[in-house]
């Protein structure tokens, strides 16, 4: 098992960041939904490095090419194939990796997993870059979800101790896309965008590298998606989003804070607003037994700091035995997180998409 | 999907809290493993509940009778099914549940996903007591890791505001199993376990329940288990402790915590050790590029407090459609989390057992 | 991969035939579906040994125990478990094949796979008693297919050479239950039948066994179920089919003899009749690109005669290395194929209610 | 589930008929094999239309284009992308598809699957064109298995009432491979197939077309692969050969041939020679219990005539709701079966590759 994800929705994600080309077939999508082609690419330019503040001047231009699967801008039902050619490698930079594997990156035990033979220039198969497949096909699933009233919303809630506002558990789907479309960054806060930016611009100045946390919504569900046990909501979110390099960690509605609460101040109960039925709090993340509850699901992603800094590093120099210093090569980001914010966002929007199809099934949700 | 696990190895759990009887199904385990029965016995009274300061007063005698897959103490290779009865079951206790929803449980939205057919009486599938044929399914898995110098250890990390000693990312797998047997909770540290004690005890008196964190390693994974993307070892196990019942956050190496570092506080640099390749720190919880590297697999779940605490609560009363208050009958644990230390570390088991069957296969298996 | 089956709905068989029990988990089934007992009783007795002429003397009673998944004869949406104890097991039969392993029987094979571990007693799980709870799966699929119209129905196509009726692959769906039922055996032309047992008879007495063939249809199914490529109709069927115990061929419509006609005698006209679009002879067994096109599915599946006859048989002692003769004992059947028929008619239903379910979805086939 | 196959390794298969391109992704092979592009580009022009007697006019370059999964000429671990460009399509052929479904062919139920949305242009992605990428993903397999002492090999068992001479089940491995390439047609007897041919150039003049059987052996395979029930080795090469385009049957060993002997004729003795156990006949084809016994795995896959024939036809006039005779244009193949001995071929070898690997996992499978 690897790089194919979902159970009723297939996504498969290939390519190596200076191979030939990187893509996606989406498999078991839906026939005949009209592709928002100008929101998937905007989608994917959130992505894609501005050669900014904070990110790599790497020049990626992310545009794809549809191989199948879309005809005259509808879905034909067929396993739909976008591919992005890679350009602007410099793939010289990682001559000296082989031997000396970067301090916390995947060079070592993917040398050791592929016996050498994976291709190690800008990650291969484990570079960053491939989050931008990730998003064609996340945001082709947002193009259908939305048909369907359910929108996914993310933003940055930290980079290293700066934090933004915290979205409201219970309120969200206001004016919260607006207000972080009007910063340079995703936040809510203008105020804390500017103090994560200068944070940004001191870690550059110092050939360092900053991490941070991405915090996510979804709007719009119904009550009684899901299962319990190994089909849970959070199951499937989380294998998702563990599969974004460099998330360590993953938490639903108050998550690790839900834990020093006693359950008098956790507990959550029902009203009715509107012939709705909904809870007061939220602290569940709109998920209670694997199951979605109607309210907002909301999660949070922990990103490290990127490991390639510009600073010398010790390692070990695997044909030596000897310890020596490293100076990583190549064009990076110094902090990841402005750039996950449309990653995690729309990568969720295919796990709520796979959860709709058992759900619904192709038949059924003509009907919904 | 829902109550399976796994793909090389697949785990189907069964069940119901008040029905005849759960259990599990273990298919795809190697052949010839000898079981450890006195093992699995020692973990299923970890988990059973103790009728002490912190557990419910349901007596469960979790006897397993195995039906299939193990012949005079051996595995056979055919699927293993392992049953237990139920007993000793208040199923009028949950009478009131129908129409009025506990607040933070699976009641309402297994009613809406089952249409109102699922069995609420204990919970029906979603109680806790589906954890006793997890930690057969892990504990089994466990007795086959150990023979290839496998082992899991887990202990509570806090119970509310109040911490025990964390693990040393690093050196992991010295005398922890000892200390932490020694004490009444399953802490490294007998005066955290004293307060955590004095907490449970005050909670209990308040009608009042407590969440917490379990912390857990994984030590003797050789490096280069595991695949990038989707089927990194954290989607692998994320995806496994999500299925656990009130786990909300799930994190590994230094988790949320390394998003507040530097590139060059986190990064983590390789030396060599006894002829083995190690790294300082370890932040990473042994996974880099969702492949193992050789240092303990290290992680953390949350658990957020049972919902079903003795204090009357406000819900809404679906047949009525006003707010009414609930009093939660049934015999409930105070804090799950004591006896979620040994559920967290076998289920691990079980995806470790799985990650090992696909990276060698069930020939490859025998000369490692 | 083993004893799992299907995507949306899974099903997982254990058991050995002298092991404690044998059984099933049902995982994925819709909640809310009156289960008709006295239907699943009948399969199952249908199946089990009669002791007649074609029939083992060994007395199964495949009495079924509901461990989990229906309350009050209802399904909760939970897994459900059905647990059929063993008993009359004359295991000391099998005390000689772990040297001497049965022409044309999986002893081998099976010892080389499970390394000498598995449980050869009476098959151990390559048991033809494992069809017991297969059908047990399939029968609670089809007493939930009927209630949406779909129907299966499968007679002996033909034991050795000599063969009942076809079904009209156009025309099925009227009386054929209902003559089927009035014989013996279960074939459509009573004199076909006779002359079977009369072959049966003098097997026995040759004491040598007989194969045959098994056609089955499915009648009510609408068109676009099913999916192109590994997702078809044919697959999905095929793939369950040849995990039943001596099934060495299967074909749709007119399978292998349509490899003989020209197009323009296979090719087959649509046309409509009571606003139905149908086809002139549905060669093709109601399937056209993977996908069903509302004509009858039809196929059949080929039995090799049962490896166990009661002629002694050369084969090879693996200890001493030299070819002995061997007496095979235990209780056999003359020929598996008119207790093969509801085992292919239940299976089946498995997998036509996996496709249902992909195709509509829980809240989906609600509205079917 | 659709376009995607196995579980250890994964293929998609993508693309449709008049679309950009066609191609596949081949997930979780193992890393660092050499790839043998000549051996692949063999067996894709085996496959490709020859414009002779027998096949389409169209010509398909099926030029591949990896764009990832392969450095240097090696595996690198990462999924293998391949990818061939589609031209030369006359689309307006099909203009009139849409209102007028071909008989027997695919148009009708994928029309109602996917509402009207699939693309029906050269069947889309039903296409036998999609035949290209399955052969590329096979023959990569291939170059692999062959390194492990695993070799296929294919002919015309049959086309219309013309048999070739049929594969000795016990002894197959001897030169067969060099007599069929000796041929025109891929036949073991070049009599058969210069009848063979006669009979194509009969139906071509007479606007009709030929079905056919192909007859496939694996050898070398050891024994004790693949599982009892849903693993096992028929199931999982059925799944596979029944995703071909116009395969009706499939049968293993003797297949259908072997419901007509008795038991003492079926049955096959085992015997020792050059210390390898070996049976007598294979009438199992290599396969008991649904595990390798390390005689030759021997199968047949049974192909329907081509329904797009010359001759006028009737149909229904989905529109007018009246029978209508059509016309159906495109280049199309007298008989598909000469083409289908690689397709067959190759996609067997993505079976048996799925097999090894869960057998011995990508450590173990270093040391086979």
């Amino acid at each position: 098992m690897s790089s194919i994800y979902g159970n009723q929705l297939r996504i498969s994600i290939f390519g190596e960041s200076h191979g030939e080309a990187i893509g996606t077939v989406v498999d078991g999508f839906p026939a005949g939904v009209a592709v928002d082609f100008d929101f998937i690419r905007a989608q994917m330019a959130r992505r894609r490095p501005s050669g900014g503040a904070f990110s790599t001047k790497r020049h990626e231009t992310d545009d794809f090419r549809i191989l199948s699967g879309i005809r005259d801008g509808r879905t034909t039902g067929a396993p739909i194939c976008a591919v992005m050619e890679n350009g602007d490698t410099h793939s010289q930079d990682y001559d000296n990796l082989t031997d000396m594997p970067r301090p916390s990156h995947a060079d070592y035990p993917a040398m050791v997993r592929y016996k050498g033979a994976n291709d190690p220039r800008g990650g291969g198969h484990f570079s960053a870059r491939l989050t931008a497949p990730l998003v064609f096909a996340g945001s082709l699933c947002r193009s259908f979800l939305r048909t369907r009233g359910i929108e996914l919303i993310a933003h940055i809630a930290s980079i290293a101790d700066v934090a933004d506002e915290v979205f409201d558990l219970c309120r969200i789907g206001g004016g919260e896309a607006e207000r972080i479309a009007q910063n340079e960054l995703p936040v809510l806060s203008a105020e804390a965008g500017e103090r994560m930016l200068a944070l940004i611009r001191a870690a550059r100045s110092a050939g360092d590298t900053l991490g941070g946390v991405v915090e996510c919504a979804v709007t719009g569900m119904k009550p009684g998606c899901g299962s319990p046990m190994f089909g849970s909501v959070e199951s499937a979110l989380s294998s998702l989003l563990f599969s974004i390099p460099a998330v360590k960690g993953v938490e639903f509605g108050s998550g690790f804070g839900i834990a020093a609460l006693r359950g008098s101040e956790a507990n959550d109960p029902y009203y009715s607003e509107n012939d709705q039925i909904k809870t007061r709090f939220n602290h569940n993340g709109g998920i209670l037994g694997g199951i979605t509850t109607g309210m907002p699901i909301v999660f949070r992603a922990a990103f490290k700091p990127i490991s390639s800094i510009a600073q010398p590093q010790r390692t070990l120099n695997l044909k030596s035995g000897n310890e020596e210093t490293l100076v990583v090569r190549g064009r990076h980001d110094i902090c990841v997180v402005p750039r996950a914010v449309p990653v995690v966002e729309n990568a969720a929007a295919i796990a709520v998409c796979d959860l709709l199809l058992e759900e619904y099934g192709y038949e059924g949700l003509a009907n919904v």
